[in-house]
């Protein structure tokens, strides 16, 4: 089977010469950290998503509020990710972390390959890493 | 700024004529799982590494051993993903779960969108996800 070729502009190699793409922070919008739903039925997730779109959006991210992130033992969660780049996970967020978290995806949409350099990075964005993924080889070999 | 248009393979509304793209399975190989280095200096995830290369490796899977995927406190750690699909992040993976691992790694290659049915998964598999992560909305909207 023959894979299509990526256009050179998504493919590691030539890095340099890519477009930058939007980011997109990802926001969990279901979730209760483990609590249950409160009276007035707004859970945690959906007042972080509205505390986030409540902020100004910094250039170069969009927002897209998901279902579940499976993350619920450390919510509230968000991710950054964007093509060719490292994708983070964040968890034990509340939503009075609305402007540090679009602060942190600030500095993931400005950085080359979604890696922020540590000594950059805020208390929340260090300690709260759930996890982080490389982003895909689209490379010739695996195409 | 006008952004490359990718291959209609690629974007989401397009998936039923999508050819599948290999599945990446990526393996934390340095992870300690808190403790400290052993005295013959193999850390378990070089061990679970080696113990996942010993395997078959199913079809439609690629090995990546990544140096960190930052989920520290829930090594070992490994992740599944592929371009159009859910990324999924498991801890708690030991060497002796290389089998299912793979096994696990080969029910996500088969699924249509990284996404396999509950009733379908092992215990490892339902238990260990520390995280997923929705496919890259590569839409004309954000291209």
């Amino acid at each position: 089977m023959v894979w299509p070729r990526l256009p050179a502009a998504l493919v590691p190699s030539a890095r340099s010469e890519r477009p930058r793409m939007e980011a997109t922070l990802y926001i969990c919008q279901t979730c209760r950290m483990g609590a249950p739903v409160p009276d007035d039925g707004i859970v945690p997730g959906e007042r972080l998503l509205s505390a986030i779109q409540a902020e100004a959006l910094p250039q170069g991210i969009r927002i897209e509020p998901v279902a579940c992130l499976s993350a619920c033992s450390k919510g509230c969660a968000v991710a950054l990710g964007r093509p060719g780049s490292w994708t983070y996970v964040q968890g034990g967020i509340t939503p009075e972390d609305a402007a540090e978290v679009l602060t942190m995806a600030r500095q993931y949409a400005e950085s080359a390959e979604g890696v922020v350099p540590w000594r950059e990075r805020s208390a929340l964005f260090r300690k709260n890493t759930i996890a982080r993924i490389p982003p895909f080889a689209l490379t010739k070999d695996t195409l």
